[in-house]
C-alpha cells in the first residue's frame, strides 16, 4: 500500500529561463504538470524568485553599506540543505535558532564564519555544539545563558564572540503573536540588564562582546518601526563604546520585513527602509566620531514566502445554506497559518484557467478532523469541481517549517522549480514508515 | 554532538502498583526521577490512568447496552502502536481518520473487524488500503467519496460495509474550531443529501449501508447536546428503516466527551450521559418496534488526556514590569493548544514541592522564535528558578499528535509509566538526522 515517493526530474519544455515568473500563463501550466507528476498536496519552490529576493537584498545592502553588511537568512522560515547551499552562493549568512537548524547548515557544509546562533533558551548541548562548530557569533539572550556559554568556553578553552539581544521596546505594528521587541517580551534583555551582562563578561577570558542584536517582530510594513529601532540601537551601541569603553563591531537589526500575501496594499519598500536605516546609523556614527558598525539584517519570509506555492486537489465540494465548502487533500498540517493567525492567502483554481466559469466565494478546508482546519474561509475562485487543482500562493515561508503529522497525514514534498524549467524534489514526501520510525 | 536517545527501563522503587496515581507525592517523585533519566522536554503517559478511563467506558456501555455497544478510540488524540495494543486488550475498537492511522493500527496487528475508517476527504489510495485490509466499516462522508468506494469495491470484487456521516445540526457548546456538527460544517451530509446517497448505494453489489454516524464536536460538557444528538440520530435511523426499508444495524454517535483541564467546574458525567442516551435510544426503538442498534462511541481525549503530563526544565526566568517570563525547554511545537485555541493547563513546579516559597502568577513560554509560543500566559506556581522542572498536566491528547518540528526542534519522547513502577520509552526522542531524513 505504502506509496513510495518517486524522485524524478522533469523537463518542462513549455517554460524557458527568461519568462518563468513573468508569464503567469506558463507558470500555471507547469503547476498542473508537476501536480500530475508528483501528486498533491505538494509545496513548490521557485528558485528564480528566491534568487531575485536575494539579489535585491544584496544590492540594497551594498548600496548603503558597501562591503560592511551581510544578510543572514532566518532559517526558521524554511530550512533544508539545498536552500542553505543556494543562499551560501548568493553571499548570505544564516540565522539559526536551534541545534536542528545548525545541524542542517553543517550538513550542507555551510561556512560557519557566516552563521549566527540565536534562541531565547539555548540548551547546554546546543551551546556546546555551536562552540565546537565554531559559529561566527552566538547571540546571547539572557544572563543564565551567558553563564553557560562562559563555563563551556572555559572548559573547551575556545574563544566565543557574542552579540547580545536587546529589547528595544519598539512597538511594531503587527499581529500580537509575532511581535517580539516589547518590554514584556520573552526575548532578550533591557539596556539596564545589559549592564550586568557586561560586568559578567569581564570575568571571562574567552567570551568577547562584539555587538548588539534586536528583532522587533514579523510582517512589519511600517518603515517608522525600523527607523525607531535604528535610532535606539545605534544609541545603545554608541553608549557602550563611549561610556563603557567597549570595542564593538557589529549591529544586527534582525528582520521582520513585510510580505504582501494578497493583492492588496503596497509592497514593503526594502530600498527605502534600508536607505533610511543607513542614514540614521551613519549620521549618529559621524556625530559621535565612531566607525560605522558591520550591519546584519535577518530576512526570512521576504526571501522565500513568494517563491512558494502549495498545490492541492479538490476532493469534495459541498454547497449548503451557509457556505460552499471546497475540501482539498491538504490541511492545517501543511499550512497552519490560518488556524494560528487567521492568515490570508491568494488562491487560484488553476484547472479552470481557460474555462469561462463564474468565480465564487468559497471556504477552502482541509481533510483534518477539525473544523478549524481551514486554508481560507472566503476566497474568490473560479467555481471548483472535484479533481481541480488549487494553487495557494505565497506559502514558501512558515508552511513546511511549521508542518505537523496531525491525524497522521504525511508531510508533502518540496519540489524545486529552476529557471531553466527543470524541477525535482529537494524534500521527498514522507512515508507511513517515516511517521512511526521513532516508535520503540 | 547528536544526542542519541537512550532506551532504558527504570524501576522506580519508591512507587508501588497500588498508589501510583492515588498518592500525589509519590507521583511527583517519579517525575523528577524520569526527567533526570530521560531528559526534558518529555511526554509522560500513565498507563493506569488510561486503563481506568477504558474500564469506566466499558462498564458504562455494558450497563446500558450489554454486549451491543463498543467504544472506538479516536486515534487522532494520540496514535502509536503501543497504545493500539493496549486498547485492543481493553476491548476497544479504533476510529482511524487517515491512511497513517490505519497503518499504525495495522503495524500493531490490531484486529480490523474493530476498525472504523473516517475522514472528510479520503484519498483513493486510502480507500483502497482500507478495503484491502478489510476494515469493519468505512464511514462515508460524501457522495464523491461513495462513488470512489463503489468503483474500488467493484474492481476488487470486495464487499464494503459503510456507515454514513450525518450533519445533525446540533449546536455543541464548545470552541468554534472544534464544533463539527452544524449546517455549514465540512463534515458529512444533511438528511436530504443522504437520500441521494441511498439511491447511489442501490447501484452497487458490493457496498452495503449498515448505519449512521455523527460527531458534533470536542470538549462538550453539556449533556443536552448528546441527548439532542441521540433524538435526531435515532429519528433518522428509524426513518430509514421504516420509510426506506433499509436493514440497518449500527448507530455511531461519535465522541467529544469533555475533559476538565483545570481545577474548575465539574467533571463530565459520562455515566449520566450514556444512561440518558440509552434511555432515548431504547424508548424510540420500543415505540417503533425496531431492534436497538449496535451502538458506537468514539472517545479520544477522555481516554488519554489525563494520563499525560509534559515535563519541562526552566532555562531562564525574566522579571520585567509587565510579567514574569518563565522560559522552558519545550514550545508550541510540543504543545500548540494555547497558540491554536487559547487552551489552559494546570502547571506545577515539581522541584519546589517541599520548599516553602510563595506562588506567583507567571507566563510559561517556550523556546520558539515566536511571541505566540506560550504554554500558559498566567499560571500560579511556586516561584520558579532556572533548573526547576515544571509539570504540565493533562497533555495526553492533542499534544504529541499535533507536534511539529518548527524551528527544527526535535519532538520529545513519550515515556510510558506502568502501574508496577516500571517505565520506558514507547516513542523515542527524535534525532537531528530524523528531521532531515526526507531531504533529497
Amino acid at each position: 500500500m505504502e506509496e513510495k515517493s518517486e524522485i524524478v526530474k522533469i523537463k518542462t519544455s513549455r517554460i524557458n529561463k527568461n519568462n518563468l515568473l513573468s508569464s503567469k500563463f506558463e507558470l500555471r501550466n507547469v503547476m498542473i504538470e508537476i501536480a500530475r507528476k508528483f501528486g498533491t498536496p505538494i509545496y513548490l519552490l521557485y528558485e528564480d524568485e528566491i534568487l531575485k529576493s536575494c539579489s535585491l537584498f544584496i544590492e540594497v545592502l551594498n548600496k548603503n553599506f558597501g562591503s560592511r553588511a551581510m544578510p543572514l537568512y532566518a532559517c526558521k522560515a524554511l530550512s533544508c540543505k539545498y536552500l542553505c547551499k543556494l543562499l551560501e552562493k548568493q553571499g548570505f549568512g544564516l540565522d539559526v535558532s536551534s541545534g536542528g537548524e545548525l545541524f542542517t547548515s553543517e550538513m550542507s557544509k555551510f561556512p560557519m564564519r557566516r552563521v549566527m546562533f540565536h534562541g531565547n533558551n539555548k540548551t547546554k548541548d546546543e551551546i556546546e555544539y555551536a562552540i565546537d562548530l565554531g559559529v561566527y557569533r552566538i547571540v546571547v539572550d539572557n544572563l543564565f545563558e551567558l553563564k553557560n556559554i562562559m563555563s563551556i568556553s572555559e572548559q573547551k578553552k575556545k574563544n566565543v564572540d557574542i552579540l547580545v539581544r536587546i529589547k528595544p521596546d519598539v512597538d511594531a505594528f503587527t499581529h500580537k503573536s509575532i511581535k517580539t521587541g516589547g518590554k514584556g517580551s520573552k526575548f532578550g534583555m533591557s539596556f539596564d540588564e545589559l549592564i550586568d551582562v557586561i560586568d559578567e563578561i569581564k570575568k571571562s577570558s574567552y567570551v568577547k562582546l562584539k555587538g548588539l542584536h534586536a528583532h522587533i517582530g514579523s510582517q512589519i510594513f511600517d518603515l517608522k518601526s525600523f527607523e525607531e529601532l535604528s535610532e535606539i540601537m545605534i544609541g545603545f551601541y554608541i553608549n557602550l563604546i563611549k561610556k563603557f569603553d567597549l570595542q564593538l563591531e557589529d549591529l544586527n537589526l534582525g528582520g521582520g520585513f513585510g510580505v504582501r500575501y494578497l493583492n492588496e496594499g503596497e509592497e514593503f519598500n526594502l530600498k527605502k527602509c534600508i536607505s533610511n536605516v543607513s542614514y540614521i546609523i551613519k549620521k549618529r556614527c559621524k556625530e559621535y566620531g565612531i566607525e560605522i558598525p558591520f550591519m546584519y539584517f535577518e530576512p526570512g519570509r521576504s526571501i522565500v514566502a513568494k517563491a512558494g506555492v502549495t498545490l492541492y486537489t479538490v476532493g469534495c465540494v459541498k454547497k449548503n445554506e451557509e457556505n460552499i465548502q471546497v475540501i482539498v487533500d491538504g490541511s492545517m498540517n501543511d499550512n497552519p497559518r490560518f488556524a494560528l493567525y487567521g492568515a490570508r492567502y491568494l488562491i487560484e483554481n488553476i484547472s479552470k484557467r481557460n474555462v469561462n466559469v463564474d468565480r465564487r466565494v468559497v471556504c477552502v478546508s482541509g481533510r483534518c478532523c477539525e473544523s478549524g482546519d481551514i486554508i481560507s474561509p472566503d476566497c474568490l475562485i473560479k467555481d471548483p469541481e472535484v479533481g481541480d487543482v488549487l494553487a495557494v500562493y505565497c506559502t514558501g515561508a512558515y508552511n513546511f517549517s511549521m508542518s505537523s503529522n496531525y491525524n497522521k497525514f504525511r508531510k508533502p514534498p518540496v519540489v524545486l522549480v529552476k529557471g531553466d524549467g527543470t524541477c525535482g524534489e529537494i524534500v521527498r514526501r514522507q512515508t507511513y514508515d517515516d511517521m512511526i520510525s521513532c516508535e520503540v
